[in-house]
């Protein structure tokens, strides 16, 4: 019996943006990609892409207070998915809402971030637009190009195709628990958009996403755009940051919990398929690179993987959802996750 | 004496967003377009344009309660800056942020007014990105292209030009007294960008700005960055649209009040050269329009102009500035204005 599970967040994205009408150049379909992918008129292979990303939840759950990373992560955010589609970003738009009384301190911080992540991406800060309000809150367009090679998007995998990432996993969760639940433990938070991989990935891949929202939920997109499942071939354990290590280790989290979201490291998740397989690994052994071979594409739509001495089998939803019924709320949500886990404990 | 002084919009925004580095194909200078416009590299005068706009105060504020007015307003706020720089839209990125328990019907209604919109300018919503909080606030990013020729730019005039309007002025305050402060008023209030008239103007204009805060909020701006003062020779009376000359002749509200903003018309407001002026007139006529001719642009950074019976000259930010000595609160400004029109009487 197949399971008829909604993956929530694509349920609402579809109701808020399901009925505007496509640009006739646009390449991807709604939620087909990282980015928004437009055809450059006349043009074989060449593409205007753009990304619009806010940093709300993160600020106003306290998640993010140093200025600083806040501007670092509005670049990075957005830029992320840049990569995610294998294209090179250009320059970045800002909308602010500032408390009508900043601090200037902050306002440098936070500029300092800024400014840092748009000279490590070579990206420039273009304009933007500036309102006044109680609470700060950010948003940003990034604008880039891809030329002479067609766009990565999250669509295109086929059952049978390795699953790779450009990193192990759990760095956001472990920022998050460590902020949330337990500051004795120190995680040090700035990921860096995988533009310098995104060459290469695309050049080999089939699909690709990141992990801004953290695995299981990329997994979950994937999932129901492609109709698969997937396989994690690798124990959890050993596809976890050294943070999220650590604290699995010292506070006894299930190892699982740190690739459930809604807080992710940012990391491409990829598709190789079989033909290109060895070139890949030829490829990235030139560069002297290392990605991380995670597992494969199943024609079941489940996921399966190896917590702990546990092997778990769920719709990929499943995980994915229980932010939403938990009201996004970070205690009930750890609450939901930690009953999850009994429950696949006793089975 | 020189008079010095500052117009404090300006200066926060130079605050905010001085110390970016800007793009090296980047055409405009902080403040000096009313959107970002990048030289598509290896293009003689092709340019791709973005600009990023929030509606934010408006619906703080309960100027803007009407869904689809939001939705309307979200669209044509940046597809008015696109059309100040002489460009055609593409693409309308949103970002969004709705209350967790947003209302299905209102959703509807916001969405009608975006795709009306999108539909007279021929855009297409590209994608977004959509948050959750309390309050619901907007910002849309408008991706453009300008074609063989050079951008409108905010500098560029010289004294003796010619000052022209697409259109009457004081519809964007009559609009916002209508609603703050005598609701027996009924101002229908829904502006469409000039992007139909934007052609025609970039053929022959020297400067362009568009009137979303007003005039004379426009005027400080253009002053500041062309070193100008401006002369309308024609009375504000003559300069008024209807709502606005309703409201001052029966409210008893001075004519100049409605040409202070900051809730403006959306009108390009443009200056012409003496050697362009017989062509632009022959052009405007072939195309059966007819512009409001406003003033003449002067080297005294003064700004002229007949309300009522009285002759008024003072510093251009002078009028703009009163907005924000009022901390942005409406009650505020109304009696700030009321007070300067009495200095003004006095005199």
């Amino acid at each position: 019996m197949q399971m008829t599970v909604l993956n929530k967040e694509t349920s609402i994205i579809r109701q808020i943006a399901g009925d505007f009408v496509r640009h006739p150049h646009q390449v991807n379909r709604l939620l087909e990609a990282d980015a928004e992918i437009i055809r450059l008129p006349g043009k074989r292979d060449e593409y205007l892409v753009l990304k619009v990303d806010g940093i709300h939840e993160e600020i106003k759950e306290k998640l993010y207070e140093d200025p600083y990373l806040i501007g670092w992560m509005t670049v990075t955010a957005p830029v992320s998915d840049i990569a995610a589609v294998g294209a090179v970003p250009s320059g970045i738009l800002l909308s602010l809402t500032l408390s009508q009384h900043y601090n200037d301190e902050w306002l440098k911080q936070f500029k300092a971030g800024i400014n840092d992540a748009c000279k490590i991406y070579n990206l420039y800060v273009l304009g933007g637009d500036t309102n006044f309000d109680d609470l700060f809150s950010v948003s940003a367009t990034v604008v880039a190009y891809i030329h002479s090679q067609p766009p990565l998007l999250r669509s295109g995998m086929m059952p049978g195709d390795f699953l790779y990432s450009t990193g192990p996993f759990g760095k956001g969760n472990a920022y998050a628990y460590s902020r949330f639940f337990d500051r004795s433990f120190n995680v040090n938070y700035q990921p860096v958009a995988r533009l310098n991989e995104s060459g290469l990935i695309s050049k080999y891949a089939t699909a690709c996403i990141d992990t801004s929202d953290g695995l299981f939920p990329a997994l979950s997109l994937l999932s129901e755009i492609n109709e698969v499942g997937f396989c994690l071939d690798i124990p959890v354990l050993q596809l976890l940051s050294r943070e999220s290590l650590n604290i699995t280790q010292n506070a006894k989290i299930p190892e699982w919990l740190f690739l459930a979201g809604p807080h992710g490291e940012y990391e491409l998740l990829f598709t190789i398929p079989e033909k290109n397989h060895n070139n890949f690994i030829q490829a990235y052994k030139n560069e002297k690179w290392n990605p991380v071979y995670v597992g494969k594409v199943t024609s079941d739509i489940l996921v399966n993987f190896i917590s702990g001495t546990i092997q778990i089998q769920c719709h990929p939803a499943i995980i994915t959802n229980l932010f939403y019924e938990a009201g996004e709320n970070v205690d009930a949500y750890f609450e939901l996750l930690m009953q999850q886990h009994q429950n696949w404990t006793k089975q």
